[in-house]
Formats: C-alpha cells, structure tokens, sequence
C-alpha cells in the first residue's frame, strides 16, 4: 500500500519523475534467477544487452544421452546450463541460449580451482573426482552484468561480468601454490561426445591464449574463436585430448602435453598453473569472435583495454539501465516491479550482437561478411519471437529491431535457398519449428514504419522465402492450398502458420504498391479455410485426396495435425482474419463459449504428460500459457464481444504465470517471448496480429508506466484507480480521445502524451 | 650415337641453338609416369609448375589401417595416390604430393560414372561394386599439364588439365540417362575413416557447388575450400552421409538427402545426375583455395573464366615449357634427355603457391593473412630439400626461391613456437624429421645473393628458431653441446644436423656484420665434435653422463643414434667442415676407404628390410641413394684428394638409379630432392655444402647445357668429348680460366659464358 500512495504521489509530478527515473537504478529490480529453476531455461550469468558474450554458471550437468545410446530426459532443463535446485558449479560457460526450447553452446566452460589437478568435470572411473565446486545460494548475487559465487570446494570466490563481446572473470584465490584456471573445450550444453568437431588453441605468451571450437549441435556448422587474457603470468600449462582420434603427426618425438604451446584436437581440456597468496585475485578477459581468433583479439582490446573489472561491470550496468529505464514503471507491489524489470531485462538477452568491433563476421556460407550500415545478430528463434518480442522491440528497441530485419535480410542473401531465417543461430540455420516468421517481423516493422531498411528488398525476400517448394511441406501447400497431412506432418499448424505468413507478404506488397502481388499472397493467406471441417467445427488434418482425416483426437497435441498444441487451442490461429475464424466456427456465441471452455476445462493427465515443454504450472484448462502456439487467445474475446473476459484473463495469467522468485517463469522463456507476453500485457494491451500496427487492449498491470522513445517522445500510459480488484478497463483514451474497439495503434502509442486507462472492479459495456 | 653427332652438331651453332631451344617444345621429354611405381611416390597428374591444384589419378588404394586397427604396409606406396601396376582407377583428386616420404592430401576425389548410382568406391558390404573403373595404360597419356585415360568400366573419356588453383575436368560420356559425376568427400590419401573433420557442400545454382573439407592428417588442421562448375546443368543430385554422428536438426522433417542445396557433415559423397549424348562431354572447372569458397570462385572466375580445355592446356604447356626450357640440355641419348627433362619437371612440383589470386591465404595461427610483396609457398620438405632443390632453386627459380623464403619468414612469424618452417603443409607445421634446414635454405640464398628478403630479419628468424628449448632435444644439445641419447632419440642425427644448422646461421652472421652472433653458432657448429668416438671410429650416441653408449652396431638403422641412417653412412654428415670430419676420422687415406668400403661392402639382409623408405634398387653397398642423408656422400671424395672416385661413382648413380620409365627412381623423389640431385650432377656438381657458395665438381652426364637465367645470362656448360666411357674429368674452365680444388662457385656458374669439361677415360692426376 505504501508503494501505491508513493506511486500516486509521482505520477502527480510528471515533468519531475521523468527527471528522477533518469538518475533512477532499475537493475536493482532485475533478478536474474528469475525463472532458473524447472523449464525457464534463462541464464543467471553476466552479460550485456544483447551481449555476444553470455558468461554463466553451468551447474552439475547431465549427459544427453546415457551411455546405452538412450535420450536422458533430464538434459532438457539444462538449455541454459543452469538449474537453481543444483548444488555445485563445473564452470562458467561464455555463450548461452536465454529461454529457448532446445539447446546448444555453452563454449569455453573456464573453472578455476586449486589442489591437485582434476581435468575432469564430474566424476570419472579415472577419478574419483571431478572439478566441479560445491557452492550455496548464500554466497551467489546476480545483477544485470555481474554474477558472484564462492566455489567451496576451493575457497574461491568467482565474479564475472562481460561487455557485449568480452567475458570478464576474476577469481579471488586462497592461498595456494596449486591454483589452476582449467579451460574445457570439451563440454557443451546438451553435452554429447560427439557434439564437438574440432579444437584449436594457441599459448600466444605467458598470459594470452587464443584458439576456437567448432561443433555440430544445433548450428550444424558453428565455429567460435576467443582470445583469453590472463592479468597474470600462468607458470606453467598442458593439456589432456578426451579422444583417441587425433594425428599428432608421424614422429611423437617430443612432448607436446605439456608446456607446448600449439594445442589442437577434437576434444580437450587445458589447464594454466599458478602461485596465489591469501586474497589474491587473478583476473581474466575473455573474447569471443566468428570470425577468427585475429577478431577475438580485435574485440578484446577494443572493448576492455584496462584491467579494472569494476569499471566495466559499471559500463555494463550502465547500458542495462538505458534499456530498462525505457519503460519506467510504477506497480502495485515491489514484486510486480521485480517481476517487469526482470522480464524486460529477460527480453535484452536475444537475438544477440553477431560481429566483431570492426563489422566483420561468419555468414551462412561460412564466408566472412561486413556488415554494412547495420548491426548483425543472430539467435533468432523467430516461431516464438515474432509474436512479441519484436513486436515489444518496435517500442523499446525500433533501431535495434531495424538491425534485426537487415540482419534476417543478411541471411537471406547468403542463404544458398534465397531464405529468411526460420530459427538461426552462429551463421546457421538449424529449421527448428515451422512457418516463416520473419515475414512476420519485417510485415510488423513495415507497418509501424519502424527502420530504414529497403521494403522491396525486404518484399522480395519474403515472397523467395515462401516460393521454396522443397521446405517443409510448402511445395505441397502451393500446390494443394494447404498441407495435406499425408504428406507432411503437423499438416494443420503449417497450413495456418503460411497462410498468416502470407498476409503479412501481402501487407508488404500493400505497401510498397505491389498490387499483384498483394493479390497473390491475400489469396494464399485464406488458405488457412482449407483445413477447417464444418463437421467437428475444428480445423483438422485433411488428405491430399481432399478428405478430412478420419482419425482425429482435438485434445492430443501429438499425431494430430498440430506441433506443440492441439485442435482446441492452436485451432484458433488465424491472427489475420480473425472475424472470418469465428464466423466459420459459429459466431461469437459459440466461440466465446469455446473460448471459456478452453480456460476452464479439465484436462486429462495423459494430455499433458506428453508434453515436455509445459508443466501443469504453465496451464490453464486447455490453455497452455507456457507455450506459444496460444498466446494470442487471452486477447481473443476482444473480437466477440466480451473484452471484459480478456481483461480477466489477462489479469489472472500475469498474476498466477508470472513472479519474481526462480520458478517465476512457466514455460521456456523462449529468447524472450514469454517475457514480451508480460511486458506488454503489464502495459495493457497485446500485438495479436503482428503486421497490423493494431494492439489489442487488455488490463494493464502497472499503475503508470512512462515509456520514452528514441526520438524523444514520451508516451505516459497511466491505469487509474488501478488496484488488484480494479481488473477492467471502462474506457481508454489517448490524450484525451476514447479509443474505440479495444484497439490502440501503434501511432497512438508512441506519438507521446498520455494514454490513461480508466480502471474498475466491475465491467459494465 | 646418332644422338651424339646431331648434339655435336649443335654445339657448334651456339647462338642459332638458342634461337631454336626457344622454340623447342621440351615438355615432349617430360615422362610424368617416371617414377610412379614402387616406391617413388610421384603422380602423372596434370598440374602447373607449383601449382596449387595437382590434380591426378588415384588407384585402388588401401587403407592405412586394417579393420583390426593394424598398419597396413601396403598403404605406404599410394603417398601420392597413384600406383603404375593398379588396373582400376577411384577418381582424380585435386591435391597431391610429389614424392613424400609421408603423406596426406587427396582432397575432393572426383568420378564420372554411368549407370546404377554407386556411392563407394570400392567394394563394401553394402554393395557388390564400387565406382571404381578399369582403365588401362594403352588409353592413357600425359605430359606437363595433361592427363587422360579412358575409364573402360563406364566407356568414358577423361582428361584432366589444371591451372595454378584450378582443375580442369573433361568427361566424354556415351548415351546414357543415368550419367553421374561423384564428388567423393570422404576419400583421403592415407584413407582412414577418422581423418575427416567436417565437410561443407553448398549447392549455388544448377551447375556451381562449392564447399570445404577439414582433415586432421599430418597437416593436423587443414581446411580447403573449392568452387566447382558444371558445363551443363545437373538434372537433380543428392548426397550420401558415411557416419551416424551429424546431428540434423531436432526436426528432421524434411528430405534434405536429394535436391536440397545444404549439405554439411563428417563424411560425404554428393552426387550430380545427367542426361548425355553419346559422345558428349561435360567439363568441370574445378578451385581451390585455402580461405574461403569466395576465395575459391575468385580463383575460378579469374584464372579460367571460359570453357575452353584446350586453351588451358596449352597455356599450362606454355609454362611448363618456359621453365624447362631454362635449362637446353644435349645428352648422350634420348633416354638421357627423357630422365633429365622429367626430372627437372619433378623439381617443379612443389612447394606449391598457396594463397588465391588476391594474395590472402589461411596461415599457421589459422588467420588469414596477404602476401605482400611476394607469392606464398606451402610443402616445405627441408630435411630433404634444402640439400639440393633449394640449391638448385638458386640456379633454375631465384624469384620463387626468394619468394619460398619469404614464406618461410612468414611461417615463423605467424608460428606460436617462434620458428621457421621444419616440414609444413596447408598452414601447418607436422613436424617431421630432424634438424631446422630453414636455415641452410636461406644460408644458401644469402651465400648465393639470391632475392631480396630482409637479411636482418632471416638471421633473427633463424636465431629464434635454434632457440626453442622445448623442440625435439634442442634444450639438451644447447646444455650438453650434444644431443643426449638418453633423452632424446635419433641424438646423434640431431646433433649432426643442429651443428650444420648452426653453421648456416654463423654465415648469415658474417654476412649481415653481427660477429658476437657469429662467435655464438659458430661454437655451435662444432658440437658434432662431441659425439665422435675416437675409440670406434665412429659418430656414436653418447649419454648425459658423458660417456658414449655401450651398446652400439654401425650398421643397424634403427635406435643407433640415427634416423633413416646408420653410424656408417649418416655419421658422415658434417658437411660444414669436411676437412676436419675427415681428420677426425683418421685421415685421408682412412677416410678413402671408408668410403669404398661404403659403397662396396655386402650389407646384410636383416638391415635392409627394416627400412620401409628404401628397396635394393636403391642401395649401392651400404650407400642409400634412395634416402637424402648420403645424398653428399659420392661427393666427398673431392675431399680426399680422390675426385675420380667421385666421378666414378656419381656417373655410375646417375646411368643405374635413374631412368625415365615407370621405375625410374630408387626411392621416394622426396618433393623433388631426388631428382634435383640428378639435374645438379647430371650438369657436372653438386652443392655438397648448401650455405655456402661453392658446388662440388662431379662428372657431368649431359654433352652440353645451356642454362638461361632471370637477368637474361646464359651459361654455357660443355662436357667435351663426353660419351659412355668418359667419366673422368681432367679439367674444368670458366670462361678459359681453369678451376681449382673441384670446386665451380655459384658466381662462376651464373655469371654468363662457358664452363668446359674435358672428359677422358683415364683418369690422371
């Protein structure tokens, strides 16, 4: 209560507030547990936005595949290499994935320890140890650029912090005439033996060491250099290789183990040996480059000259709070605060910086590229991001999402399909889920007319990207207008993914006139008609004889024409006509009906079961909030005539999915897309259509929240008479003007002002 | 004799001979299939002079290992992929070494095939064929920059012709709709299944495919990238993956296996179908490059942008000839000038250019680094070059000589280790056999005034590279002055060869100014002192203690103190102070019998066999032509005031361990040592002493030579009254003066003008 009345009080002295929240430190909202325990998949670990460098803690890890060839379940929640529950550390890992739904990276896992050397990380027959650390909560700390814990078995304490392409470590060391700092090149997230495919590493001089890996995860093709400073001379160093396979050349005549400074082989751990008094601290810089260790070295001293871990720790926490402080928002509670600024925070993580200081980077081809007049990133895990996160970056982030699209355009030039990205990540295209959605996040940014990139350029991309017959099902989709499922599986999901997909190629063409085209990529987008069944009132698989499939289970996300949902929810996905799917599936009657069902039903255990991605946690009925596929349905009843129950559902998804604490999260975080549910939905209002500059309202979270654009403007966004009973919204208005239809633009929203949102504990229409 | 009156002729009609040798074709002499039995381990491919592409046949090959994980012997024959006796032939591969006594290479076999796809090349157990051909050598030709043969088993036609980085393929293809060309991924010299690191195939357009292959062979990370060009558009093609490993994706839900442009994994064939005509050909340009595909295609589209086979040839031929033509010899008979034409094509083979038409290629630290102000050179074979290819490099290639050291420099200035070169391969250095001859290579450029490399620079590179304790027992040869056999193997080799080294870099000393310097390896040099046992008469290993091994057989090759040698042989090596060497070992009628006994004596059997490098053919005695460490030896005789021995034995090397058949070397051709031995002797000396400027007399076999150099010089060598019988020489003048001590300078030999032999069959004092 105290924090509503000081909240009230600011938000009587605007022009002051806004004064104030400059000076303001919003990183002390940002927990970056948040969400590090069961499936959030998010990292602990120092970065900075959007960093390259993504340096966390890799917690007791467990082998994707058991020694008998079997999938070891329990791999899954380690995405992130981190999971709160875990007591003891094997490392801190230099990239990691925030939030996604499968796993790759965590390179260069570095561990300091001290004693005897153990280069192992868990427990081996050749060992009875590994040099994993026992370490407690009590002594962790995280904040936005910075991460600290002791390591207890060596009395170590480790902080780390990062610029965008520079890790930082510094270990402060006990007494010790045994420290060793060991480098694994060996470990991976998703650890498999076999994931690695070539390692590289160079002893420069007595404190420099510069080398790459090269693995065939996810990125099939992924290469990463670095360049690794030591702020001390190592007095000695070797290394071990972990497989048998490697050619040392036709005379082994000299020992190359140890002390010799040109390492390189499949799969190896090294180790740098030194003396440390009580309370020393060696410092350590960690450069990450695709292009070559030259590049790493480039960005290392470009980036941290000095050796003064405090200043950059600073720096980076100074660029986090220019993010965060974008959006200043007050709360009912200091928990809601934490939980939006951690969520803001969550949705800085990815896609991230992909180029060295100088521009310069791997493309798909493997070929080293510049980029010109732009920013390369890359993670762009697009079947979930599309729907927010680049929707939310068109408010927080238009320049960098401008970056974004001539980065996606980037891969489209060197994609040797002539490709938008589907979901990329390190100069690869790895295919996970279906659609092509970056159609959608150019689509969205052409029409919030956000960026400088070239639309016709970006247009034909787009209409490449959807003529690619051999990809997924879609030559069948052109031919049948829509995926037969006996020739493709997730038949349904894909019909009304590329029609959606569609509508925003034409929204392009619409826009740069291209009138035959529009014409073309309208009449694709009410593909999505083909597979809805009058019969069941469902959409449905249906045969390339034109049939509907006999067999057919709504409720069963598996086998059944969808792919991480099922015909009750991902059934309504039609973002782009929405009016026309409830007309087919009987009017706002019956779909506000299907809808309230779809909240309040019981499901089946053996429904959710299969599904590994979501607990109950992150389910409501049959509606499941921990994954995508349905994120748009809360906002649905807006169409049929009941805003009021997307108000309440709105409200009751933030307030039971969503808080500050390590299990705040229910689902993957999904590079951001989770968060950006929040975000926006704290705000009031959602992009249900990405590619429209159309926000559906919802019931807005936050008290006031002062959001300032790049070019100045402030738009004010005040929910008044907000409280925890006062869920409805009786009237929007934009500086002063009713808005009509549940339905704010993007206009209205960044055209500075005041958007108040009038708050009540009743709906009356 | 016919041969004999047409050369006397010529030599009459000096300058009018000029006139027509610049229009003589002399890669009509060139016999490329010298040498490609047995043990030679040269190939009949078709490549430029130092080309970088050395595209050639590879017969049914073996695999390094059997299936039980043994060696298997027969592996070692196919270094350069080819075997003269073989009747089948697996494809043409685009990267070859000439002569090595180890191999590697192989890259990007390819074979035109008709009918049922078959993806192996040889018999599996998966199918009842490979793809192999018969072919026999009635079809088969070659010449420099030319190879055909009909591939019997598919009725097709191939030839083969190369620029510096690009090969040339022409297929003749009968009738036939499932005509196929197999781009083999997996095939290696050397083929083990564990070589391959990862292969990259991209699909551009219906008739260009590029992509790369690392290897960890003896070049432990070598990456070659290619652009490959179809004639005419493939109708479909597809791949094949040889190893279970590659992780596709999570979702494999699309056939990526045909018609789908992005192929990556560890081991690969791909497949390119057609449609032909009979007698139609399809021709394929196919480049290399060790930087990138864009590196690749600018290779391409710069060396051989039309589609004209013939031109190619013919500029190649050109080529070829204007390095043979550098030296117009006139011989006792045709097979004379056939085995020196073919062996001075032999010393054109490598080291090879290895950077791409702009001047950037992938150095040692794997960065990419630009030539500049020179060509880049790769396949540095020192232990067995500097002895006489580099030397004769100074008479024939001064500029590529020049440039060869500057790679060289470049080597040690990218090597972490701070050296130059030892043997190194495709940016990386493999460390094989003893010694650091870099230094010789450059000693002997400076001695000679050869280029324009920074002195300053060489000697510190060189002083660098003698310094680096923890190589191959340099740390111990520094404290002892010997190379302890206890601690080392191959000690007393080492010592040898390091006190040589020394010597050549104390010339570079005295040559720039810097006495100290010279003082230091001068001392040095004469370290093999120590390890001369004055007891036994021989270069002995001795121990850290001090005292000589007990255990000692001089005849033995193997754990005596020696590489690839024996004390009776290899202990003859001190060829910076032959005099004193000569002292030491009693004198110089001692010294003359040693040496006939060396050349005479019956050597058991049991020390034979154990050598894999050398057969009976090459052994005269217990002197090895077939392997470099004697290669002085029939020389030193001048030293002993005996130089009709020399004479006696260099004619009688020269007329029976070289021929221009099949068979026509002893042992390996070792990048060309072999045959550069034969180009210097057959031309009357030998550079007993690299380093140094002088070139011992021996008795020249050509009638006459007339050697053209860069300033536009020639020098006219005439072996008057030479025929079978006379060996001897009774004088030798320059320009009308007579020579001295057997010794011709290289000052002598470049300056212009004539050097007469005068050959008898007596000799008289």
């Amino acid at each position: 209560m105290k924090n509503s009345i000081l909240a009230a009080c600011i938000c009587l002295l605007c022009a002051c507030h806004v004064e104030t929240s400059e000076k303001e430190n919003f990183t002390q909202y940002v927990n970056p547990f948040l969400g590090t325990s069961k499936m959030g998949h998010v990292f602990p670990g120092a970065t900075a936005p959007f960093g390259m460098v993504q340096l966390s803690p890799q917690t007791n890890f467990e082998r994707m595949f058991n020694e008998d060839g079997s999938y070891n379940p329990d791999t899954y929640k380690y995405c992130a290499g981190y999971q709160h529950q875990d007591s003891t550390i094997i490392g801190f890992a230099h990239t990691n994935f925030s939030g996604t739904g499968h796993s790759d990276l965590g390179d260069f896992l570095v561990m300091p320890t001290t004693g005897e050397l153990v280069l192992d990380p868990i427990l081996t027959s050749e060992h009875g140890k590994g040099f994993y650390s026992a370490f407690s909560h009590d002594s962790e700390a995280a904040s936005p650029g910075y991460y600290q814990v002791n390591l207890d078995s060596y009395n170590i304490q480790a902080e780390l912090t990062a610029s965008d392409r520079v890790g930082y470590h510094k270990y402060t060391f006990p007494k010790s005439e045994e420290a060793h700092i060991i480098l694994d090149m060996v470990y991976n997230v998703y650890h498999h033996e076999n994931k690695n495919v070539w390692t590289f590493i160079r002893i420069e001089n007595d404190s420099l060491v510069t080398g790459y890996r090269q693995t065939k995860g996810w990125a099939r093709t992924k290469k990463v250099f670095f360049a690794m400073q030591f702020s001390k001379p190592f007095q000695s160093y070797g290394h071990k290789k972990y497989n048998e396979e490697t050619y040392d050349g036709f005379y082994r005549r000299f020992n190359q183990t140890e002390n010799f400074p040109e390492i390189a082989g499949k799969d190896i751990r090294a180790y740098f040996n030194f003396n440390t008094e009580e309370g020393e601290s060696i410092e350590m810089k960690f450069a990450l480059s695709s292009v070559s260790t030259d590049g790493a070295l480039k960005n290392l001293n470009t980036e941290i000259p000095h050796w003064d871990f405090k200043k950059t720790r600073q720096e980076t926490q100074a660029k986090w709070n220019v993010e965060l402080s974008k959006i200043n928002v007050t709360t009912l509670s200091l928990d809601d605060k934490k939980t939006f600024y951690s969520a803001l925070y969550h949705t800085n993580l990815s896609p991230i910086i992909y180029e060295d200081v100088d521009g310069k980077y791997r493309g798909l081809d493997q070929n080293i590229h510049s980029s010109d007049g732009f920013t390369n990133y890359t993670i762009f895990s697009l079947w979930d991001t599309y729907r927010a996160l680049h929707p939310l970056f068109n408010i927080t982030q238009p320049e960098r999402n401008n970056d974004m699209v001539k980065s996606m355009l980037a891969h489209h030039d060197q994609s040797v399909h002539d490709m938008l990205p589907i979901w990329s990540h390190y100069g690869n295209e790895n295919w996970c889920m279906i659609g092509y959605h970056a159609t959608s996040v150019i689509a969205d940014a052409m029409a919030k007319n956000v960026g400088d990139f070239d639309h016709e350029r970006a247009l034909q991309a787009s209409v490449n990207t959807a003529n690619v017959r051999y990809f997924d099902g879609l030559g069948d989709y052109i031919d049948y207008q829509f995926v037969p499922d006996d020739k493709s599986h997730s038949s349904v999901s894909k019909t009304l993914e590329y029609a959606y997909n569609d509508w925003c190629i034409a929204q392009m063409a619409i826009q740069v006139g291209n009138d035959s085209l529009a014409e073309v990529f309208l009449k694709r987008s009410e593909y999505y008609y083909n597979v809805f069944d009058t019969g069941s009132g469902y959409m449905r698989p249906r045969l390339s004889s034109g049939e509907f499939r006999e067999a057919f289970d709504p409720m069963d996300t598996h086998g059944q024409g969808f792919i991480e949902g099922n015909a009750w929810n991902y059934g309504l996905y039609v973002p782009q006509d929405i009016d026309k799917m409830i007309d087919l599936m009987g009017g706002n009657t019956r779909f506000t009906q299907h809808l309230d069902s779809l909240f309040t039903m019981e499901i089946d255990e053996k429904y959710i079961e299969k599904h590994e991605d979501i607990t109950r946690d992150g389910i409501i009925g049959n509606y499941v909030h921990g994954n995508e596929p349905g994120h748009h349905i809360p906002y649905l009843y807006n169409w049929t005539g009941h805003p009021e129950k997307t108000q309440e559902r709105v409200r009751m998804i933030m307030q039971t999915m969503y808080d500050p604490t390590v299990e705040g999260l229910c689902g993957n975080d999904d590079a951001g897309q989770m968060s950006a549910w929040y975000v926006l939905s704290a705000l009031g209002f959602y992009s249900v259509t990405p590619g429209s500059s159309d926000y559906a309202i919802g019931s807005p979270l936050v008290k006031v929240a002062l959001v300032t654009f790049p070019n100045g403007k402030t738009t004010k966004i005040v929910a008044r008479n907000q409280n925890r009973d006062n869920i409805y919204v009786s009237s929007v208005t934009v500086n002063g003007r009713k808005i009509e239809n549940n339905t704010l633009t993007h206009k209205e929203l960044t055209g500075g002002g005041e958007i108040i949102f009038e708050m009540t504990s009743t709906f009356s229409k």
